[in-house]
C-alpha cells in the first residue's frame, strides 16, 4: 500500500530522462529530477521488504574510473547489481587504450553487450564532462550505424563540472532528514571552503551542491576564502536558479559569517578554480617542474587558511547550534585522518552516523537514474515488479 | 519464425564441438564451424528480440588474460554474463602463481565451480597452444578423477598460433556482408602485412585467417614482404586446404600486385616467424641484451616497409575500388594513432563502422562455442529457451 | 531421497551460527560445526546433481583480500556465486583507503547492498584477527543506527590466528576420506613443521588445525623443530579441547618420532611465533633495517631443519606406510616448486589428487558458512529449494 502510493506520485506520463544520459543535473528539469528521487525512493524500500526490483536477467554495466573511488565504485555496483547488470571493469592501464586506441573504437568494444557506462573523470578541468559526452556521442553513432542493439546510458559518477549521483544523493538524505522537499524552501544552507592539507580536490562536489540545493527554493550560501572561487559560470547559474526558486544566494568570505543562523552546513576542501586552470594547462604542456611549483604554492596558500576548520564554535553559531552537518566523505578530521583538517573530531563524530545514511543513499540514486534512462514508464515498470512476487532473498 | 528456421538449420544429431576445448579452428570439422556460425547468430537475434538465452543460473567463467586485452576482455565478459555465468579473473600477479605453483595445480583450483576457462597467451612462439593444452590436460585428470564436478571447456582466446574467436567473427562479419558463405566462394581476400612502428606483433591473426578463410572456396592471397613469413606449417596447410575447398592460395612480395582485384582486404602488421622464434629462445635464456638488440634489429627492418601501408591508391586497385577492409582493431592509423601505420586515416574512416560491426560478433562467437561444447543438440536447447518465453529486460 | 536424508540430519531447531560471523572455529559449538559441514555436503550434493541452491535473486559479497590468494580467492567466489551473490573486490591500493580512511567508515561505505564481508589478513600477528573485529563492529553500529538494511557476515578467510575455511574443508576431506567423523575417533594426525626456503608463513593453518582437529577424539602430534611454536595459548586449548573429545594431545621435536604409526599427515612451514612477534613489534615501528635482519636470520634458522622434509623413509613409518598425506596448497615440493621443500615429489604425487579433493571442499564450507549464518533454519531453506525444482543449468 505505502509502496503503492510511492509508485504512484511517480505518474504515468512519458518522464523526461527516458533515453537520456545523467551528465548534469542542471540539464535535467525539476519534474525529472523528482522522478529520479521516487525511483529511488521505491527501490530503497523495495529492497528492504526483500522485494528484488531486478529487471535485467543479463547484461553489463561498464565501469570506468579516471581516478580512486572506493564508495561511488560500490555504490555503481551496487546498484548494477541491484537491477540484475555484472558491472566489468575498464582499467585503462590494462587495456590497450594505453597503446593508443582512440575514444571512439574504445566506447563501441566495450557496449556491444552493455547497458550503462558509468564513469569517473574529474582530475582536469575541461576534461572530464568533455569525455563523457566524446563517449556519449560514440555510443550514438554505433547505436544508429547498427552496431550495437540498445544505446547504453551514460552515467556521470563524478567530472570536473559536476557530482550528481552525490548531490542527488545528498538531496535526497535532505528530504529525509526534513521530512519533505517541501520543507526544505527557505531553509539556509552554506557551502563551505574548509582547509585540508591535501592538493587538487576537484569542484564537482561544491559545484553540483549549489547547481543543485538551488533549485529547491533553499538558501544558498556559498562561502570561500578570496581567490577560492568555483567556475564563475556555475555560481552565476547557481545564483539565477536561487532567486527563480523563491530562495536566494549568497557569497561570502567568513567560515563564522556564513555559518550565522544556518540549518545545513557543508564544510568541504576544495581547489581554486584558477589553480585548477592552471593546472590542467601545464598538464597538457608537460611541464612537469610546473606542477610540482604549483603544487607547493597551492599548498602554501591553503595552509594560510587553517581557520577554516568546522569546529564547536563555529556549530554552536548555526540554527539552534545544531545544523545539519554533511559531507562527500572520506572527510579531513583534525586529529584523525590529519593533523589538522575540514571538521573537527568531536563535531564530526556528532553528526557521523548521518554522512553515512547520506552516502547510503547513492546507490539508489544510482539505480533510479539507470532505470529512468532505460524505461520510459517507470511507474508501469515499478507496479508490475511488484505484481511479479520475485523475493531477493529466498525464504526470508 | 525467422528464429525457429535458424534453429532448424543447426541439426539435430550429435554436434561435434559437445564436450571439446575450442583451441585451433583447423581441428574442427567444416560442420562444426557452421554450427558454431548458426548457434552464434541464433543467440544475436535472440537477444536483439529481448529473448533471454541466459543457461546457467550460477556458474564461473574463468578469465586468464597473459596478455593485455580490451575488446577479447570484453567479449568474453559478454559471452559469459549472456548464458548466465560470472567472470573470476584469473590475475597471474595477484594470485600465487607467482609463487612458483604449476599450471597442473591451479588449473583445478579455479575450476572446482567453473564451466568455462578462457585463455589469451599469445607472448612467444611456441608456448601459448602449448600452456592451453597443458591447463586442458590438467581439467581431463581433474575431472576423470572426481575434483571436478563437470570438465570446464577451454577456449581459445588468442594463442601463438590462431585467434579462433577473432577469425570466427571474422568469418560471421563476412558472411554477413556477402549474404552467405556460398557467396564467398571465389572471392579473393588478401591477408597483407602493414607497417607498423610497434614490434613483436603475434602471428595468429595472419595465421588464423589464411587457415580459416582458405576451408571456404576462397581466393587467398598471402602478401608481405620478403623475410617475413608466417609459421610455414601452418602457410603450407592453408595452401592445401584452399586448393581442397575449391578455391587457391598464393603468396606475393608486393602490396600493390596483391591488392589487384581484391574483393577483401586484411592489411595487419606483424612480427616475421623466424624474429619471434629468436624471442623466444633469448627469452627463455634470460638474455635482456640480446632481446634489446633483436628489438632495435626488427624495428629497423619494419621501418624498411613504410609503403606497405594501405592507402588510397592501393585500395583504388582492389575490386570496383572498394574492396571490403577488415581489421582485428585496434589499427595503426596513420596520422591518427601513430604517425605512419597500417592504414591510410581516409581509407580507415570509409570502413570504420564496418570494422565494429565485424568486432561485434566476437561476444556470440564466444559464446556459441560455449554453447557447443556444453550442449550435445544445441537446437533442441535453443527450442527450448525460445518456448519458455524468459525476457532478458523485464517489462521491454 | 539421500538429498532429503541428508537435509533431515541438519535438524529442525535454531542453527547456533545465525547472525553470527564465522571469525575463530573455536567460537563455534561443536554442533555448530556439524551443521556447517552437513549444509556443506547438502550444497555439494545438489550442484551436483543439477539443482541450484541459488537463494539470493541479487546481492553483493565483499572480498577484502590483504594478502595474495588463488585457491581461497576462487573458493569465495564460487561460493557467494552458487547462492547468488557478485563478488565486489575491496582493493586496497585502487581505493581511497590508502588516502587514511578509518575502518569504521570504509565498512559501511562497502555494504550499503551487501550480505557479506570475506576478509584475508594473515600477515602480522596480532593484526589480522582484530582487524576482522573491527569490522564487525562497525557493521553492527551500522545496522544497528539503520545505515545498512541488512547485518552483512563477515567470514574470516585467513587470519593470524586462525584459518577456518581452510581447516573446516579440511575436516570435510577427513570425514570423506575416512567414511564418518565418528571414524576420526582415535586416529592419530601428525600436524608437522617442514622445511621451506621461504620466510614468514602464517601460523593460522597449524594453529587452525590443532584446534579443530582437537575437538573430534583424535590423537593429534604437534611436532616442530625446538623454537618453532605457535601461540601457546592456541596450543594450550588444543591440548585441552583434546583430551575432553576422548582424544589426546602431545608435542614432539622429531618428524620421524611423530610420524611413528600415524594415520594422517599434515607437513607444511611456518614461521615461529616469536619471530612472527618480532615481525610485527618492527614493522609497527617502521624498522625497514630490522625487518632485513630478521629474514636473514630466520632463513639461516630454517636452514639447519631441511631435514625436516616429508619423504619416503618417514612415510614408510605411518600406519600401513600409507597415512593420509594433507596440505592446504600450494606445498613447497622438492626439485618442483623449490629446490628442497616440504615434501619430496614422489611422496607428494602419490597424494596429489587427494590434496586436489581436500581444496575441492572449501567453497561448499564458505557456501555453508555463508547459509547458516543467513538462515535461521537451514532445514527449511534447503527443503524449499528442493521442492522449487530449479536447474543450474538449463537443460541437463
Amino acid at each position: 500500500m505505502e509502496l503503492e502510493k510511492q509508485i504512484e506520485s511517480i505518474g504515468r506520463s512519458s518522464n523526461g530522462l527516458f533515453g537520456k544520459d545523467f551528465l548534469l543535473t542542471w540539464e535535467k528539469s525539476r519534474d525529472d529530477l523528482l522522478t529520479t528521487l521516487r525511483v529511488a525512493r521505491v527501490l530503497k524500500e523495495m529492497r528492504e521488504q526483500n522485494i528484488s526490483p531486478r529487471v535485467f536477467d543479463t547484461g553489463l554495466a561498464v565501469s570506468n574510473f579516471r581516478d580512486k573511488s572506493t564508495r561511488t565504485r560500490f555504490s555503481f555496483a551496487s546498484a548494477s547489481n541491484l537491477l540484475g547488470l555484472a558491472v566489468q571493469d575498464l582499467d585503462e592501464e590494462k587495456s590497450q587504450i594505453s597503446h593508443g586506441e582512440t575514444v571512439r573504437e574504445t566506447a563501441n568494444m566495450i557496449s556491444f553487450l552493455s547497458d550503462f557506462v558509468g564513469i569517473r573523470d574529474d582530475m582536469f578541468l575541461g576534461e572530464g564532462n568533455k569525455y563523457m559526452r566524446e563517449v556519449a556521442e560514440s555510443l550514438d553513432e554505433g547505436f544508429a550505424r547498427g552496431v550495437l542493439p540498445v544505446r547504453p546510458g551514460v552515467i556521470n559518477l563524478q567530472c570536473d563540472l559536476d557530482h550528481p549521483t552525490q548531490s542527488m544523493a545528498d538531496l535526497m538524505h535532505l528530504e529525509s532528514q526534513f521530512g519533505s522537499l517541501e520543507n526544505l524552501r527557505g531553509k539556509k544552507i552554506v557551502m563551505s571552503w574548509a582547509y585540508s592539507p591535501s592538493y587538487g580536490k576537484p569542484l564537482s562536489v561544491p559545484q553540483g551542491i549549489i547547481a543543485l540545493m538551488s533549485r529547491f527554493g533553499m538558501q544558498i550560501e556559498l562561502a570561500y576564502p578570496e581567490g577560492y572561487g568555483l567556475i564563475p559560470d556555475i555560481t552565476e547559474m547557481a545564483e539565477k536558479q536561487a532567486v527563480e526558486s523563491g530562495g536566494s544566494f549568497s557569497i561570502s568570505h567568513s567560515m563564522e559569517e556564513a555559518m550565522a543562523g544556518a540549518d545545513i552546513v557543508y564544510p568541504k576542501s576544495w581547489a581554486p578554480f584558477h589553480i585548477m586552470e592552471e593546472r590542467t594547462r601545464l598538464l597538457l604542456g608537460g611541464d612537469k617542474k610546473g606542477l610540482q611549483e604549483l603544487e607547493v604554492q597551492c599548498l602554501a596558500n591553503n595552509a594560510r587558511h587553517k581557520d577554516w576548520e568546522y569546529d564547536e564554535a563555529k556549530m554552536r553559531l548555526t540554527k539552534s547550534q545544531d545544523a545539519l552537518y554533511m559531507h562527500c566523505l572520506p572527510a579531513d578530521i583534525s586529529g584523525v585522518s590529519c593533523k589538522e583538517g575540514e571538521v573537527n573530531a568531536e563535531v564530526f563524530e556528532k553528526y557521523r552516523v548521518r554522512t553515512y545514511l547520506e552516502a547510503g543513499f547513492k546507490p539508489y540514486i544510482i539505480a533510479a537514474m539507470m532505470f529512468t534512462q532505460r524505461f520510459e514508464r517507470p511507474a508501469e515498470i515499478l507496479e508490475g515488479i511488484l505484481n511479479r512476487d520475485r523475493c531477493r532473498v529466498f525464504g526470508e
